[in-house]
Formats: structure tokens, C-alpha cells, sequence
């Protein structure tokens, strides 16, 4: 094996930024980043069914070759998914999956990382995007089934490790159940958001928060 | 005007039984409910945005202008809210919009309807067309709004008069919101349903009120 990557057959794949040509890996990623636009705009305009990766690649001015050869199973699912994680972390300021921050303060840490999912659903590049695919994922179970393990679920144990915390720092009662604590704080956001029935707001954030914790906490 | 409606335009309208013709009454029932049959297994089978009002007609057997003429405004909409409707009510074993009971044991009324909602969620029928109409109202803001002021907001309704009765008994924390209390209920029983996270149980059920009301009741 040689001393470079280049004669690895890896570096010629696009993912790998190849240490001889810089401009390649710029090129990669303005390519990649036009991939995301594209399927990101073309799910919220057409929604999910009536999206496809040739309409991706020709908006995103790359072949579909390039889409196939980047997300080789299941193309179209797997650029969305993708596209939609990287929107999520811009959304959020920052990598999906930190942990929720540990204060000390549970209500403030839990407050913050509401307030920050109720400005996320009130943006409406992310609120058209989400409900396309939340949409397609409610009626396609394979489809829903990669979008909760892939994208759901991490977050949600985000939540349950924070009250978990909060449960050894013998704040939070032992006997109540971490998951079902988390659920009753995003079930509800998630609810006035996909059935539009009142506003989504900071305050609202805070009463949730506020409410679940009064049955959360440790009695003095 | 004549003293039969013999000569009255509106007797020829289906929706009024006329008096002398008990079978067109039972004829045009017939028709209805076929009508809502064919509504709810298209929608189930092919989805929102590709059943039509002459899918319908076809599959129940009768005239697309009976649809049109029973349900002028916006038909297909209107056939499926009234067909989901009917649904709701026969899954619930009662007329939607009936009370929830107050037996003076609010955790035990408050499990009882969400026990039921759980029994309804997990019946094939009801699950295949629910979701159906959830995910064309999250992409569609005009049927959305429809299903959620028609279907669901009296639903949220008797849940808010459930928990205002146990605060005017003195049970429930006067200061709590019962909006927020009872979305602590319904969101995360449909966030576990429509993200198909974990099973839906009464087990399920009866932790969430359990949980909920540790938060709510007036503490001793």
C-alpha cells in the first residue's frame, strides 16, 4: 500500500477529501450543499411522493450519477434524511445530538431546548421541509420507521439522559419513568404543531415545562 | 303551498325522509353509508390527494351527482370529515362529542378515554384512514384547519370540561392551565402513535394520567 491516498481507491470517492486536490473537495461539498438545497426545496414545494432524485440533480446542477453513487440505497430517502439533519443542526445553531446542558437548573436547561424546537417549527423553510416529510413518514411505515430511528429517537434520549441526570442529582422523583417524562414534553409541542391549533410561543415552551415538572419533581 | 311535500323541490332532496316514500328514506341511507364506506377505503388504500369524488360514487354504487348534491360545498372534504366522523363514533362505540363521564374519580374518567382512544389507534380501519387525513392535513393548511376546528377541537373541548370540573370540585390545582393539562394527555399519545416510537397500551394510557396528575391535583 502506498505512502498516499492516491492510489487508495477510496480517494477518488468524493466523501474523502483528497490531500492533492483541494479545489476536488471544494467542489464536492458546494456539490453536496447544492444536493441538500435542492431536495430540501423540492420536497417543500412538491412534497415527498412527487419529488425525485432526477429533479434533484438537475436543480442542484449535479448528475444524478453523482446522487446515486453518494447515497447508493434507498437515493431519494437517504439525501432527504441527510439534507434534513444538516438543516435541523442549522436550525439549532449547532451538531445534532449535543446533549442538553446540564445547569443544574432543569428547568432553564429543559426551557432552552424547547424554546429552541418552538423557533425551529415557526421557521418556515424547516416547518415546510419537516411537514412534507413528516407526512410521507406517517403513511409510509418503512419511511417513518428510518426517520424516528434515524432522526426521533436520538433526540429524544437527549431528553431522557438530561432527566436521568436530574434523577441522580435526587432532583427529579426515581420512580418516575424518563421516557414517558420526556414524551410529555415534546408530544405536546409536536401536536400543536402538526394540528396548527394554537400558537407555538416561548411562554407556551415554558408551561410545559413548568406544568411537568410540578409532577416530576421531588416533594419537599 | 301544499299540506303534503308532495310538491315541495326539497322532498326530492335525499336528505329529507319523505313521509310517503319510507323506502327512498331507507334507500338514501343505504347510499349514504355505502358512500362512506367507499370514502374511507379509498382514502385508506390510495391516500388523500388520489381518491376522488368519482372513485367514490363508482365504489358505492351511486351517481357522482348524489355526492355532489349531498355535499355541495368542497365534496370530497366533506364526505371524509362526515365519513371520519361516523368512523370516530362507531370506534368509540358512541356519538362523538358525548361528554367524558364523571364519575368523581378523575384519574380513573381520564384513563377510561384514553384507554378507548388507545383501543381506536390500534384498529387497523381507523389507524390506515386516521393517518391518511393527518398527512394531507399537515401538508394541506385549509383541510388542516378544517379537520382540526370539526374533528379535533371538540374533542380537546370535553378534556378542558373534564378538568375544569375536578378544579370546581377542589381536586385540580386551580392555577393550572387546563389547555396545557390536557395537551399533557392527547400529545403524547399522538406522538407515540403517528412517530410509531413504542406500543401504544393502557398501560401506556394509565401511566400518562398518572403521571399528569401527580403535576395537577391540589396537593394535600
Amino acid at each position: 500500500m502506498s505512502d498516499t491516498q492516491a492510489s487508495d481507491p477510496q480517494a477518488s470517492d468524493a466523501k474523502a477529501p483528497d490531500p492533492k486536490a483541494p479545489d476536488a473537495s471544494r467542489r464536492s461539498e458546494r456539490s453536496r450543499r447544492a444536493i441538500y438545497a435542492a431536495a430540501l426545496a423540492l420536497v417543500a414545494e412538491h412534497g415527498y411522493a412527487r419529488t425525485t432524485v432526477e429533479g434533484i440533480a438537475a436543480r442542484a446542477g449535479v448528475g444524478k450519477q453523482t446522487i446515486y453513487r453518494w447515497w447508493p440505497a434507498n437515493s431519494k430517502a437517504a439525501v432527504l434524511l441527510e439534507a434534513f439533519l444538516d438543516l435541523a443542526e442549522e436550525a439549532a445553531g449547532g451538531p445534532a445530538g449535543s446533549e442538553i446542558p446540564d445547569t443544574g437548573d432543569l428547568a432553564a436547561d429543559l426551557k432552552a431546548v424547547l424554546r429552541a424546537t418552538v423557533d425551529e417549527l415557526n421557521d418556515p423553510a424547516f416547518d415546510r421541509t419537516a411537514r412534507a416529510l413528516a407526512a410521507e413518514g406517517i403513511v409510509d411505515p418503512d419511511l417513518g420507521a428510518e426517520f424516528t430511528a434515524r432522526l426521533l429517537e436520538p433526540q429524544l434520549r437527549l431528553y431522557a439522559r438530561r432527566i436521568e441526570a436530574a434523577q441522580a442529582a435526587g432532583l427529579v422523583d426515581p420512580a418516575a419513568d424518563p421516557r414517558i417524562a420526556l414524551e410529555l414534553l415534546v408530544g405536546p409541542l409536536h401536536h400543536r404543531w402538526l394540528n396548527r391549533t394554537l400558537p407555538l410561543t416561548h411562554a407556551y415552551a415554558d408551561s410545559l415545562v413548568d406544568l411537568v415538572l410540578r409532577g416530576l419533581l421531588v416533594r419537599k
